[in-house]
């Protein structure tokens, strides 16, 4: 894992591991300006996907939410205008590393600090993410290549159609991780105790049979290898709600980048079940 | 599944599904000289593998099932000339369907009564089989199709040693599922709730990674059709011992032939753990 660059604006004088740092010190860097993607970031510490929406579509997203836990499992909702949350106690427009804002389902801008485009009517959804397991993964000795190599992980966007609800509707979006085959069980195992940060895989091998085609092609993150005795294992992932918001158009949405992620207080283990 | 054929000696007119048959009734119909292999074979009720070895080997085998308990899960063992358990309210010399009996590591002789073969010095092991998982997996709507075709489960020897044991080592054997991809994990997850009868998979695809060459010539059993969707997901197996037989070439043994179980008086939940 790469370490990421000393923030200059940090008490301390050495640069801390990324895993060991806590998450207000991993908020203070990306508002800074560090932007990276978070995996392997802040050890025990659950990630989340962040899907801001107009107050008038908050209902339909919800619904939309509902209808697709796998995919979008709600951890935090903000009343309209809140920007920070009690599990996030920083702020919703400026403290995850990189932003995505779309217009009428156009992704109209990539940015560090979305505050500039953050509107009063916005209600915020915070989505889990499977980062949360990854630690409990590694903990086992499953090695996981996108944190070894410092990438993102790779992302794509299936065939396979999400319930709709109300004005959204889109596709479900997957993560994918190599697992040596010998170790499949065990990853299926323990990212099922974790139902709320998208749980057991939906699908195991067999790329084609989501309608990937191509794995070194993904559609959000990094290519990540599969080597010989490995096997791509998807996970439903929390850009399935950016995924509706590119196939259902509505008037505005801002989103945390792919693999850029909401850090937030609450620990991993408050999403385990025994 | 097919029907098995009527049993003249059986007390009722009209055959039943093997499904359906009390263990009892399963084995009075093997005794009778029914030579098939049980999946599928009275729902609920634990299926075992079977290993009787000579007394002074009896140690080193209990050794060998301890170093590699997802292979050999040892469930009865019988006192030298005893041939019925409180499991196993038959006889284990003739109410399996068929058994192999192997002098010096060589198969001289598969039959469907071993009672000409048996010794008194012969300690019984009865081993779980990941039939017994089958009923769960079915419940939960995972197609088996080895069931639904009426075939024998596909077994392989792999390139993985087990641990060795005295007198006694040998290769792992694995059993072959096809697994639609978005069952794996509740496949996984089902079958973990069994260990005593070979638990969770110990390899989900690649093959290769195992030293299978070609899925269509499986060492033991009938080969079964991976279909696209599919991924080939492989549980440690119960013929393991037997591998162990052939490479170590002890003086005498006989075991099941493979597939075809000791269908035991024990219900499938008494082996799921919470």
């Amino acid at each position: 894992m790469s370490d990421a660059p000393a923030d200059p604006g940090a008490p301390r004088a050495a640069p801390a591991l990324p895993a060991r740092l806590a998450p207000g010190e991993a908020r203070e860097r990306f508002r800074a300006g560090l932007r990276v993607p978070t995996a392997g970031y802040c050890a025990g510490y659950a990630q989340a996907n962040l899907i801001a929406l107009p107050r008038d579509l908050a209902l339909d997203f919800l619904l939309f939410a509902q209808r697709n836990p796998k995919a979008c499992p709600v951890l935090e909702v903000t009343e309209p205008g809140e920007v920070s949350a009690p599990v996030f106690a920083g702020d919703l427009r400026s403290d995850l590393p990189a932003y995505r804002v779309y217009e009428h389902g156009r992704l109209v801008a990539e940015t560090a600090d979305a505050t500039a485009y953050w509107r009063p009517d916005l209600v915020a959804f915070l989505i889990g993410c499977s980062f949360t397991f990854e630690a409990p993964m590694l903990e086992a000795g499953i090695p996981l290549r996108h944190i070894e190599t410092g990438r993102n992980v790779a992302m794509y966007t299936t065939d396979r159609p999400c319930r709709s609800a109300g004005r959204l509707a889109g596709p479900l979006v997957v993560s994918m991780r190599p697992i040596p085959a010998e170790r499949v069980a065990d990853a299926v195992r323990i990212t099922a105790r974790y139902p709320s940060v998208h749980g057991a895989p939906v699908h195991v091998g067999d790329p084609a049979g989501l309608g990937v085609a191509d794995l070194d092609a993904p559609d959000f993150g990094d290519p990540v290898e599969v080597r010989p005795g490995e096997v791509p294992v998807f996970w439903a992932c929390g850009v399935t709600p950016q995924a509706a918001v590119a196939a259902s158009a509505p008037e505005f949405a801002i989103a945390h980048a792919p693999g850029h992620m909401a850090i937030t207080d609450a620990r991993d283990h408050d999403y385990r079940v025994p």
